[in-house]
């Protein structure tokens, strides 16, 4: 697979707006074994890991480590690099933000980083940070700044690969946070990080029990919860205006949506299709999804 | 990389249309070697392969080899089946569709099943099939029944996965006739079959010896030409109503549209940014463009 494969795209050149300020406290400290357990935090809203937490601990493949570091809002305990890609050009940028950054760098042989990796894509580079922290619910809700909260809710996508990509998408459509369940769903893997290209570092994530309960949660709350459906009561091209928060929720590959979290969406939206083939990707489907609602949010 | 990745989807169950009725003089006939020469062509308006050609002719995973004998559109000459998956009840259904289609079936380990396969995702079943023909320019450009021809340009996609995942999307999406550069692209590689999940077999393809002659030559035809770019002058949303032929085009991962290229469009539009991160997948900013000229044409 190209390395290529997680830059830029058809919509320009994979520019990315500057990193925010790190906060203070945190640049140039060097990691200490001590602190693991409080660093990662945004601040103070977020709760301690769970047993089957969000994961991400392990950040593997070039763009992701670099947004970790970049990104700031968690500790980069190490960063390991193979030998034989040590001195390629673009793994000079990793090891100069580690030294600005005073993250410790270790050069493993390619066998040996490759035993310590858990994807293939990892491209000579492979960081240990603090895990993710969940977000409370609580907070996923405040408007941030002055819009509405705009969630993403996944119903059981098991694929990392998907779940990756629909993040990266959804970091660059606005998300403001994301409601993964703790069951029959996969949370933040080495894969998924990989996948996502960065975007893990700016978006926010909660656990929720169950989904359809959490998308109940959301009505009361005064969301829209647009479901994305192929048997959907409209077409996603009619969707109303958006003035309100929303969540966006997406099914399962194969499935689509469970039964229950349909019947907790105030719409059911479905993609039109004009073609011969009816099978779309989810993270393609979920990146029309999003990309309407950023439409009828304007 | 789990096996459901490449079906279904959010936006539903990954059903799919009942495939086209097969051609006469294709169906139940075993495959010959003489034939090999004139068999894969719909008919008489496909080129011969070019030493460059399309490729096509090794077909690797469940989706891409079911699709390539329900399509029917061009010749499946063998199926290899890996024996420890023989039994596997995802492969019954390729063995069934075999079995009508009259062709040979054969059992390998699963070694020697990866040594003859180019991916690492062939899921235990590789066919060998003609390869695709191209299909004359001139063809492209005539209407599809009532609709004006809805095309495809990909300037220099270079990963297999992302141009596959494109692909997909295409065929959802209506497209009629997808452009691939002869050089500097990656053409229809097995990982790409893979990734397109079935859908090459319901496109078709013209390779051009260059991609801002082929834009200025789609101009001249009447096309509307739309580019895709994060310096684009009009965003996506905004883009006019379509009652004429379009051709999309998809700049490079990385690199974006090339300079020539760009000012061979009519109109180059960008996708709005709203998050921290800007760095869509070329795969999904495809997406977005095909569907909103899908909107734009209905």
């Amino acid at each position: 697979m190209s390395q290529r494969k997680g830059s830029g795209g058809g919509g320009g050149k994979g520019r990315r707006k500057p990193p925010p300020t790190r906060r203070s406290g945190t640049p140039g400290r060097p990691p200490k074994k001590e602190a693991r357990g409080r660093t990662g935090a945004i601040d103070g809203r977020h709760k301690k890991p769970s047993r089957e937490g969000l994961g991400g601990d392990q950040i593997e493949g070039i763009h992701a480590v670099r947004e970790a570091l970049l990104a700031g809002r968690r500790k980069v305990y190490e960063i390991l690099l193979s030998t034989d890609r040590a001195d390629a050009p673009d793994l000079e940028d990793i090891r100069v933000l580690a030294e600005q950054y005073s993250v410790s760098v270790r050069e493993l042989g390619r066998a040996k980083l490759g035993s310590e990796a858990r994807t293939t894509a990892h491209q000579g580079v492979v960081a240990r940070a603090a895990a993710l922290r969940e977000t409370d619910i609580e907070e996923l809700y405040r408007p941030v700044g002055d819009t509405p909260p705009f969630l993403l809710a996944c119903d059981g996508i098991t694929d990392p690969g998907n779940l990756g990509a629909l993040l990266r998408t959804a970091a660059c459509a606005g998300v403001t946070g994301v409601l993964l369940p703790r069951h029959r769903a996969v949370h933040v893997t080495p894969a998924v990080t990989k996948a996502a290209a960065g975007a893990v570092e700016h978006l926010r994530f909660a656990i929720v029990g169950g989904l359809p309960t959490a998308l109940a949660d959301a009505t009361e709350r005064g969301a829209l919860v647009v479901g994305l459906d192929m048997g959907g009561d409209v077409s996603l091209h009619d969707l109303p205006p958006v003035d309100r928060s929303v969540v966006v929720v997406l099914g399962s590959e194969g499935r689509g949506l469970g039964r229950l979290a349909r019947e907790r969406c105030g719409v059911v939206a479905s993609i039109p299709m004009t073609g011969v083939v009816e099978s779309l990707n989810v993270s393609v489907a979920g990146a029309l999804a999003l990309y309407e609602v950023v439409r009828r949010r304007a």
